[in-house]
């Protein structure tokens, strides 16, 4: 396998052999440990210095059910700190293919606002680039631009790119990977890296594997047992069967769940339930499209190999797509949280931001918050579209909310800001479920949900069943560990949602222990693979703290400690001390 | 002596004792100590848990020459730490002959954007204090609301308020104090306590100390021989002296000789000369001023008592005075950094930030940033003016330059941010003036030329000469040195403007240390003083790391360690281990 490094200063590349300390790392494991390695913790994000690094999972490229993430790593413009940020993306077995370990991005063009694309072919015996031009996609829709590179490369490429909000610099743009049917829609979208991408005058990454040979396996026959238990843990669990709750419902499913908790947080985190959840939840997105479409809709992948199919698609009244997919979070974020409950406004929204490049969480925290401000009313879907057109057009407006959640904040002088290390808050209200208010407290990521998700337990009773509302030192140890599975699972190419079987299936914890020793011939048992996972959170705390981090920055907003949240009536109330247990037992 | 608490929740107010913790303290040291103990170091600048205080300079109110000095702190939202801010202005004196040692404002009240005013009289044996309704002055130019102020308040009471910057949440709003001719032109300018202020619904606070006791000597004749002594020195030194070059030129003297040493920051910060320097300069400013009005005009005092009087005024070609005054700060931030070199312009622009309550410094970094990022060209002073006018009606383009140096730079991408700790850099290059490289770097105000002004000795030999290019470990002690001294000079009330006279002249110095001792009744040697200056910095110091600042907080902006600066060619060379003995070793 290969290391490929492109330098944008002098658009060159090279290829390395992998150093051994890499050797068996992939996807989030290994973007990380090559910031932590190779970035000065101190250097600005947008600047030459920082480096920009896409790795596939380790699993990804094989017939391991739903492990096409992508992971992309960098110093984040958001939070200064670490990010790592994945997405599920043909884009990952394309590279696994290829047999590049890494893609390491470095150096920025002396020119400002001069694009290129880097065109990434098998080249016989080795992985070849070449340097295109890119101005003539400079300020376009994603979705124009990804159809003309389809247009223009063949339908067997994959692609990466920023759009208009990664060009403009903000720190709440996201990277785009196509979707299975060769659109933008599959983000990398948190922490900015968007703004990093095009910082360094890289536009897109164009990808055609074809002539590749391949992923390696250390033991086919271990790997190919491993993965046909977890098919089959998949297959079984309610959450991820066909036609379960996720192939049914989407992840919007969650709406009604959260809401009834009482952690559905709507208009800017003022209470925790939100008179509109219905109308957006993912029942009601199955049932629209069954009325309007005729017929029952199951959602689709999105990626090469995943049996969950989870994408959902939103159709409109004339039976036109309007957008696919509209995830839980981007559903709660320009929805409840800021008062909207007009779901075709809400894929409207959706489809703005995959056209700008721009995060739709971080998109509908910086809405809300303006709107707390006063900007605009809560429930107001023209003025929050408009917005997000601002955003796009590099309007003064639009440039305020392109800052993100904390820079909005700051902006109109609002100590309102849910957010953590400057990163907005997703969708659960950690005043009414206490480990995951640990988890955006902690994790090295800022805000992120997917960072340590004990959502599962906290509300899903996926892998036992856990107060949410209990705030004690549990919460530290539950939180620490979905942490350290999280930034294993992030590791192998897997989807998060992968979580509930292996949980609640015994078989299907095994299946990927055995899946990741096949792949990398290694001997891991299920908890040196979670301990494997602590030693990454903490090459990425290290790279923190060298930044400027401290445990000031692993705390909750301070409003949310005297601001009581309707209906449970809760503040955050974990304290410090169970904070810095988190990483202080590491 | 009392303290008096302000509580804005409820808007009522007590008087309390001193305790003894605080009774040698006044200026900063006392500002500094109350944040420090009642502050929580993490709490949101513009939430309900800051605190502002007030505190006049130890020798406020008394005959010592040029000691009228209000100091303000509180939780900057600029920086995230610890602020003083400092201005020279009546209301220090009228605050000392009320025995008032401080002024707490706390708490916020419920309602947003919502103003009184605090009218701080003496009431036959203690201060008294009555909360008026400020809104018929909400957002209205400070000019004329200092005018309505004076008129229903008579002249002889003194003011501080906010304007717009402070309504709309500015981090670079200033808090404005009524100079004397009872205009809001001599301001607590950085850092953002304007913005505090406001957020505690306080427009303004007017002191009207009619009938005061007046201050209490310890020693009166220990004081007075001090005082003489100091008063020599001032009246001796040729920067001092009356018809020297402060009186003559002003602070704006500085403009061609900083220029000379390829020090002047040009375009934001790209090069170190300044082609239009000449045309911009103290001795421009008198020459002008001499043929508008056919006399030699020399500089007026900013507040009572003071013998330097370096205060200018910029007269128009009809002899109309445009403003006044026009400090070499301001001069270069909205001049030179923005490639002006137009002075009626300059003034029109420091007289816009003075009515909208705007820190010219920050202000004119913004406007730097926002000129280098493309927005407009160098040079544009109506593009310049406009871009103030919308800071002032609160436009978006307004409230991205309202939140500073390092928030526009964000909002538009660009590393090319001349701050440190948040707060934009003043007049002087730290890549060609090392030691102030180093007060910028590691003060714990963000970067400020105030903070530990090096200058003295790096530029004008004042105190000894020492080599500005040089990058060595002296440059610590230097900065160190002049940090101590200075902390204890906010704290008499003495305007920094002193140190050339007791840098050079000995009994200068040995007055002061007399005045101080016969102020206090202590018996402080001058190496006393000074090491109490180093006490307040440690108060500071511990703030700001409890608040989350750490050693990578203390550098210059990563782009000045890699781009050159003209003329001399210079980089920002001073390493990482001598910052860090700044105070490693206090």
């Amino acid at each position: 396998m290969w290391m490929l490094r492109i330098d944008m200063t002098d658009r060159s590349y090279k290829l390395e052999e992998v150093a051994e300390r890499y050797q068996k790392l992939g996807g989030r494991g290994l973007t990380s440990t090559l910031i932590h390695d190779e970035v000065d913790p101190t250097c600005h994000p947008l600047g030459p210095n920082n480096k920009l690094v896409f790795s596939a999972g380790i699993l990804s490229g094989t017939p391991s059910p739903s492990s096409s993430r992508i992971s992309i790593g960098g110093k984040s413009p958001l939070t200064g700190g670490i990010k790592e940020s994945n997405s599920g993306a043909g884009f990952a077995p394309a590279l696994a293919r290829m047999r590049v370990k890494a893609v390491v991005v470095e150096g920025q063009p002396a020119e400002k606002g001069a694009y290129w694309m880097v065109h990434l072919t098998w080249d016989g015996d080795k992985p070849a680039v070449e340097f295109l031009p890119a101005a003539e996609y400079v300020g376009e829709d994603l979705y124009v631009s990804y159809a003309k590179l389809y247009e223009r490369f063949g339908k067997r490429v994959h692609v990466a790119g920023v759009g208009k909000a990664g060009e403009l610099g903000y720190r709440n743009s996201g990277v785009a990977f196509d979707d299975m049917r060769h659109k933008p829609t599959r983000f990398s979208g948190r922490g900015g890296l968007g703004a990093v991408m095009a910082s360094k005058g890289l536009k897109f990454v164009v990808l055609n594997s074809e002539g590749a040979p391949g992923v390696e396996y250390a033991d086919k026959e271990l790997f190919m047992q491993g993965a046909k238990k977890l098919r089959a843990a998949l297959g079984e669990h309610a959450l991820t069967k066909p036609q379960g709750a996720l192939n049914t419902y989407g992840t919007c499913v969650l709406v009604n769940i959260i809401n009834e908790a009482g952690a559905f947080p709507t208009r800017n985190f003022r209470t925790g339930r939100f008179a509109g959840a219905a109308k957006i939840s993912g029942e009601a997105i199955f049932e629209n499209n069954k009325q309007r479409m005729g017929k029952e809709i199951y959602n689709h992948a999105c990626s090469p190999g995943c049996v969950i199919q989870c994408s959902n698609t939103i159709y409109a009244e004339n039976g036109e797509e309007i957008v696919s997919c509209v995830e839980y979070e981007s559903d709660w974020a320009l929805g409840a949280n800021c008062g909207i409950d007009d779901l075709d406004a809400i894929a409207k929204m959706v489809k703005l931001c995959n056209a700008y490049s721009l995060d739709t969480i971080e998109t509908g925290d910086a809405i809300a918050v303006a709107m707390d401000s006063g900007l605009l009313e809560f429930g107001d879907a023209e003025g929050a579209i408009a917005l997000i057109e601002q955003m796009g057009h590099g309007e003064p407006l639009g440039r305020i909310l392109g800052g993100g959640t904390q820079a909005t904040a700051d902006a109109f002088g609002n100590p309102r800001s849910p957010a953590v290390k400057g990163q907005g808050m997703p969708a659960y209200e950690p005043r009414a479920i206490k480990g995951i208010g640990v988890t955006y407290a902690t994790s090295t990521m800022g805000a992120d949900h997917t960072a340590g998700y004990t959502i599962a337990p906290e509300i899903a009773g996926s892998g036992g069943k856990v107060d949410p509302l209990l705030a004690d030192a549990s919460k530290a140890d539950l939180s620490r560990a979905f942490q350290k599975t999280t930034a294993m699972l992030d590791s192998t190419g897997h989807c998060l949602f992968i979580s509930f079987a292996i949980l609640d299936i015994p078989s299907g914890f095994e299946g990927m222990i055995e899946e990741l020793n096949g792949m990398l011939g290694t001997h891991y048992t299920g908890d040196e693979a979670v301990a494997w996972g602590g030693e990454i959170l903490k090459v990425e705390r290290a790279f923190n703290e060298a930044a400027g981090l401290t445990p000031v920055d692993d705390r909750l907003p301070e409003f949310m400690k005297y601001e009581q949240l309707p209906p449970h009536d809760v503040v955050a109330d974990v304290s410090d001390e169970i904070m810095d247990q988190v990483y202080g037992e590491l």
